[in-house]
């Protein structure tokens, strides 16, 4: 990756060099993870020790902060050094992003419209009467089916497979591998066989909504499945036909969402939860990892954990008492030998 | 999407326009979530009430049914509504398919022979002595390797690959990102490594089977995975090695059975279910979701729940015991200190 | 598939015929599984009887075989029937590889390196600076982006996604469909929504790996996700950001690893394990299928099953139990009723 010097360092964030201002870095690092051509930064006391250990080149600290012993690495001196960092980190992430072009090896049809300031990957295949806004990456392998729409400042990374018919809003990331619009499973049993219902609804994906890698959101049969704005959903997530995700709900990997399903607002799921179908989990839900949830959740903002869920600290006790049930067992048995005789 | 004038849908079904049969329709949807331009139908009573209320365009209904109160959607009627609407939405997604036609972006072997009628989208990869049938549908960005098979009237959705050998039956369906025939996980444990032993079989897929969107179907160490007419994969699913899944038996999302286990035909399993491997599943055994199964399941047509699975009339009751473990065993030691002075 | 004749296979591992060595071959087969055009092997006493019904056209036996019934199948003997069988199946599955040749119809940047000897499919796209080693495979749809690295004879299947900045070492295998360097699920609260935090790290996977069909490994916020030598990973796998997985390390298919965790050497996972963030798992460790890790497990070498896992023994006792807990629960009252009485 491309190097820049402190100097040029302290002029992104408004800092001040505190030794050789023509030592280079090429990348950002934790200040426990430091090495050489790193930059880090000290925001929180509890890392203190670690600014006389480190091996990165530079900290950026506190224009308060005092040394106390020597310290190897040059210091960049600002007022906000959590905020310089993290400008820094959006700085670096950028540099990474391709430069807006259409390669000449994608297909797209003659009816497409593309916005302005675009990149459209090698072998990216754009359908006809596709819509896309300004400003999208959309990486290689890409495939946006016949009447998708996708807004302004969406990044679409390689061999995403968006279905006809679904739209995506403005803002959003969508990684890797993830199919956005297959058909939902819907079947109706025919003599101990199955006869397909034909899905044609789509998947409508609101504004600042990630998806992670090889996550799959079904459309719906009729109508729309739903994802809300602000929604983050991981890697390796099912979300079934019909379901409504509320908005900046977050759900960890391999969550599995049940046809039909209404999920809340602001809720948070652990990894590995299953949610039945048909149901309504109210705002603010959070479930534990691997949760299983038979029913609809009524209340708001409620912590839960296992299958069915349960209050956690109920839970952890239960979980306790399991690992003993054969003393348990055993206790009862004696005490019912003594009181029968 | 094209319109349809109400005339136009009432020849396709044969059913009599009771209202402007020049009004316009351009989707089909849900009574209860009816929309201008939306088609819609009125079969089970439940949803009555939904007619006097639907902003639906047009509603579909029977011969026998009479209005109550005034409507303002226009009426279609027919002797079965349901029937009509199952036709509808089978042409209606129809419409969408792609027509006929072998992309010149397409890289086929010179030794693959292509059916009749059969799309090839950009991209796709139809490798060497590959057989594909009539009226089959092979999207963008599918791999097709060497020496595999597919019947006709299969569709084949964006971005699925197929090992090589493998063999693909009629009217099947596999959805996006779907793996077809990686190797089988088996490897020989050396000294705290392990070594690789190398997977030579295939993968059977029989006539009439659906796999959802990045599920995965292993090939076997020797022989071949087979997956029987009928078979229903949702989304995220693991087939391991070796395994057989019997006729009509049907998966929801992220379910995962393990090396050479038999599942019977019939089955049901619900989502995030676990199955170990080298077992035989009898037919017409139903899984509640998130079950997880350590060995044989022989008796048939029954029903279980939990991991391992039991009945889940007893699950139920012993679930909710356990959330009162803590009680459970305080009264246990209350008595005990009654009985022990 | 090609077909040998006997008296190759036997030039091949060093054996001797008896019987007609015009005979052909056209695959390798389980001994139980025998069937016309089949070599198979009688290594394990256990399979003995096989030998004298099975349909294999041929059987590698040890040259102190004496059959005490007639035999169908023709024989060939040698010192070891089982090394002798590996060696025919490494040399089948070398016979599918296809030749060192790289596609015109391929995006390679002008600044990718690429070794000696190396497959390149339809379609692959390899991006700026790229380096590739000798004798490698990159299937069709591959995308490995800029800056990144794979060593000597490493084996990417169709459709694999490499993020920029990552590294695959040299002999591993990468099954289609998998996903290596997308974002690390980070994101800041902020009022009710989230800011993604910048991913700016990598993936490092070491030599030796294998990685299933669409796993993912997500890459580190800073850093790198680390999969050390000869881990071994199923399919539909998610390794989350900063996670190190620790050498010849195992886990079967759908296992979730959360964010920084430590997971030791020499540890195997069952099917669906997941683990939580920010732990350690000591070396050695075995976790049953579905088990669920809340904590760090610091003693080395345990077998574990449940969430939270506890001694498997211990387990299944508690399991018996909890089916049983309705009645236990009865017992109970039955005893209170006497004792207050």
């Amino acid at each position: 990756m491309q190097s820049f010097t402190l100097k040029q360092v302290a002029e992104v964030i408004g800092g001040k060099v505190e030794g050789d201002e023509h030592d280079t870095i090429y990348t950002l690092c934790k200040i426990e993870d430091g090495h050489k051509g790193g930059l880090s930064f000290l925001a929180n006391p509890k890392y203190l020790p670690y600014v006389y250990t480190t091996n990165a080149t530079a900290i950026i600290v506190s224009d308060e902060f005092i040394a106390e012993q020597p310290i190897s690495a040059t210091l960049i001196r600002v007022k906000d050094p959590y905020s310089a960092f993290a400008k820094l980190l959006t700085f670096y992430d950028e540099q990474t992003k391709p430069a807006a072009n259409i390669s000449d090896k994608a297909d797209i049809s003659a009816t497409a419209v593309i916005g302005k300031n675009v990149y459209v990957g090698a072998f990216a295949v754009i359908g006809d009467d596709v819509s896309i806004g300004d400003n999208c990456f959309i990486y290689p392998h890409t495939v946006i089916s016949n009447h998708c729409t996708v807004g302004n400042n969406t990044t679409i990374y390689a061999g995403v497979k968006i279905y006809a018919g679904c739209t995506v809003g403005s803002g959003c990331i969508i990684h890797a591998g993830a199919v956005i619009g297959a058909d939902g499973f819907g079947f109706a049993p025919n003599n101990g066989t199955y006869d397909k219902i034909p899905q044609i609804g789509n998947v409508i994906i609101k504004d600042h909504v990630e998806i992670g890698a090889n996550t799959c959101v079904d459309k719906a049969t009729m109508g729309a499945t739903v994802i809300e704005e602000g929604v983050k959903l991981d890697n390796l997530i099912q979300i079934a036909h019909n379901v409504t995700v509320g908005k900046n709900t977050i759900m960890a990997s391999q969550v599995g969402i049940s046809g039909s399903a209404k999920i809340g607002e602001n809720c948070m799921f652990g990894g590995q939860v299953g949610v039945a179908g048909h149901l309504s989990i109210a705002n603010g839900t959070k479930l534990g990892a691997q949760s299983g949830v038979p029913g609809s959740i009524k209340k708001e903002n409620t912590t839960l954990l296992g299958s069915p869920p349960i209050d956690p600290l109920v839970f952890m006790r239960s979980v306790v008492h399991f690992k003993n049930l054969d003393d348990i067992v055993k206790r009862l048995k004696a005490v019912e030998e003594i009181v029968n005789c």
